[in-house]
């Protein structure tokens, strides 16, 4: 087997007339890497990913060393997180909206994903580059599919180190794409600077499968589809919602969460939901709330970095292993306190 | 010095024409306090109480034998987590609801508070008795204020031991009162089966103080002060939340979140705010929900158990806090990555 010829480091199953043992495949060094992606280079900046995302010790240990040398090139870049309910119009928004941002305000794009429901090896529904064609095939546009398989908090940390990758290889906006349901949107809204959430028209039908918490992360509240004929409801659910906002508690960062309509299809809309994103930025840099928030979401990293050290490291031990099970099963039915059995794992360790 | 005649641990001031040296605190076996706590006795609740509060080792291990031998008859009554920003009436809410179950329906119960900002060996904010005169004087009643000082983690763990202690010892009826500020709700929320949001009239205007994501985590939404000529704003207030509530996505129990008004005064709306506690049983019972949500309660306690035994010892290690307030600086600043920083300190370790 050789190595991939799209320069993933996956072995590849395409038979082979050179070889017939297989061949490690070869890796740049820390310095070819860094000179690559600050060089913005698309193929180092996909194998700089699949880097970060292995689960290889040696893959593992130079994706570190590569994060930690272009870090200081790390952080100019506008995250902007993306929700929404299957549906709701997500690729087709993203797609309208990231052509607007390369092909009228000439920037360069990241578009990453968030989906731990992806199973590992198969396709990522998030992310998948068939859905945003125009998007996949532009020079300025980047695309990833969410990481496969895993669990939640290492599906969110490959995506914060892609992250940090796509702002070394100087993409200028990231879009964090993600499902809308489930645990997803609070690992997402701790590494973006501004939470997106796509809605319908249809007061309240539409959020059947949005968790309760997620309307109270937003910074804005856009209502797709405002086409065909949808407008008049789509400017209706926008007042419904608005008014619905005005009794929520004000955010952190003083910033009024507006509401508005779009139309991915005519492009209505499209502009001015980016101008919210700017003036976000412009008020919340003002005030020092961004880099404020920046700083924390580091911290909070290293605090989950810690944790996740920690918890694996003690649940993979043989003993805690083996007491785990019984000890839960107790715990559910109410035989056993949860501190009298934290008590016994930790000492079973 | 002899121990408080009140019957806690706390060596007492005052002096002593008895003896001149420290004599140490009797302590009562675990079937002592067991009996005593089966029997329903005050005292033996307020001193086992005492013993979970208690940083110390003996008493520790004596509190965990005490809650492993109770644990049976623990579990039976209803949890019912009260909140609202200070200035929405809590007190006097608590009071006039308080009575009416332990006057009009013959109830027993406990009010417990969970104020992490109550300082060490000062009196507590909530749960300070001299707030709720004729409860604290009620036989059928027992308010405890929150344990001080310490963590949220340690203030919550402390609340969830106490609450199983008033349930052995026969309360039906648990309040479990907070702040309406901060992180504290979300912990309350973890240990209750209802979540009752207190709000004013004012149309979101005194939602000021109120954390984004406690609205969704409410129960019911219950607007105190309804008279003195305040009950048709708040009648419109209850119907502008209850048209807000409807934007939300469903309750994950399938339970339709009432808005309703009341008046601690008049006791108007008192026995319906009650009568809505009790339906909700009724249905989440029904459906196996209730159950459900107890037994993940549970095991959200032991993981929490688990993490808090591990990062305590953890980042008591010297090599760790050594080390943790210059990688702090070094990843808020993001001269240092997130992972490189967990992978420094878990190796200080």
């Amino acid at each position: 087997m050789l190595p991939c010829a799209s320069g993933c480091f996956k072995s590849c199953l395409a038979p082979s007339i050179l070889t017939l043992r297989p061949v490690p495949p070869s890796l740049p060094s820390v310095t070819e890497f860094t000179q690559g992606l600050l060089a913005g280079q698309r193929g180092t900046l996909a194998r700089a990913i699949t880097l970060v995302e292995s689960t290889l010790p040696q893959h593992q240990a130079l994706g570190q060393q590569l994060l930690q040398a272009v870090l200081p090139r790390t952080g100019r870049a506008i995250r902007l997180g993306i929700t929404g309910v299957p549906g709701v119009g997500k690729s087709t928004f993203i797609e309208a909206l990231g052509l607007y941002l390369v092909e009228t305000l000439g920037k360069r794009l990241a578009v990453l994903a968030v989906d731990p429901s992806s199973p590992r090896g198969g396709g990522s529904i998030l992310g998948d580059k068939t859905r945003m064609p125009r998007l996949t095939a532009h020079p300025r546009a980047f695309i990833r599919p969410s990481p496969a398989g895993g669990s939640l908090g290492g599906v969110a940390r490959a995506t914060r180190e892609a992250l940090l990758l796509c702002e070394a290889a100087g993409y200028d906006v990231i879009f964090v794409e993600t499902v809308g349901v489930g645990q997803s949107e609070v690992a997402v809204h701790g590494l973006v600077d501004f939470f997106l959430l796509l809605l319908l028209a249809g007061a309240g039908d539409e959020l059947q499968g949005v968790k309760r918490g997620i309307m109270e992360m937003a910074d804005a509240l856009l209502i797709t589809k405002a086409d065909h004929g949808n407008e008049a409801a789509a400017r209706r659910a926008a007042r419904d919602y608005a008014g619905a906002l005005h009794l929520f508690p004000p955010t952190a960062s003083n910033w009024a969460v507006p509401v508005a309509t779009c139309s991915a299809l005519s492009g209505q809309g499209l502009p001015e939901a980016w101008a919210l994103v700017e003036a976000y930025q412009a008020q919340t840099q003002a005030s020092g709330y961004w880099q404020q928030r920046r700083a924390q979401q580091q911290l909070q990293w290293l605090d989950e970095a810690v944790r996740e050290g920690l918890e694996s490291r003690f649940y993979a031990r043989p003993g805690v292993r083996e007491a785990l099970p019984a000890v839960r099963q107790q715990v559910a039915l109410g035989q056993l306190t949860p501190w009298a059995a934290a008590g016994e794992l930790l000492g079973a360790e």
